[in-house]
């Protein structure tokens, strides 16, 4: 896949929950506990798999953070960003 | 709790699957793939309800690190050895 340049990356992450760091794209989820956390990776990975495309998860008791890159590709691609906004319409994120 | 020392840890750890590093023990398991990294994350997350003591988790595709602390007495206590040993008992994990 393509690798996006980092301005078209910044520019379609704009005002968004995710912010471009190097060659991926982070957010942070602030939930309400660790079992919170835990039911929103699920969702996360349920959209990760239908995509087959996963991105790197750190659970921090209420806060989970996510790490989305193309490997394959060497950097960010379309696929990141389509994931990103798949896990941005699931209830309760952000 | 009472903290324990690096001695007495050590010891208690030998031949398992965590090491201590700094004020916390650690442990690595990989698994087939993503979805059997959220499997045994999940397995983890109900053990860690049970006793309210929770690790941090980080999971990549198919390995899974977690990390044992007892924040509030700032080190290595009994809870997480207990824990661990338990988390060591689900099938498939190291």
């Amino acid at each position: 896949m393509e690798i996006l340049d980092p301005g078209a990356v910044d520019a379609a992450l704009r005002g968004g929950a995710w912010e471009r760091q190097g060659s991926e794209i982070v957010t942070t989820r602030r939930g309400a506990d660790f079992a919170d956390s835990l039911a929103f990776v699920n969702a996360v990975g349920a959209l990760a798999e239908d995509m087959d495309h996963h991105p790197d998860v750190d659970i921090r008791w209420n806060v989970v953070t996510l790490r989305l890159s193309t490997h394959t590709s060497g950097g960010i691609t379309r696929k990141d960003l389509d994931l990103a906004r798949r896990i941005d319409s699931l209830s309760g994120s952000g």
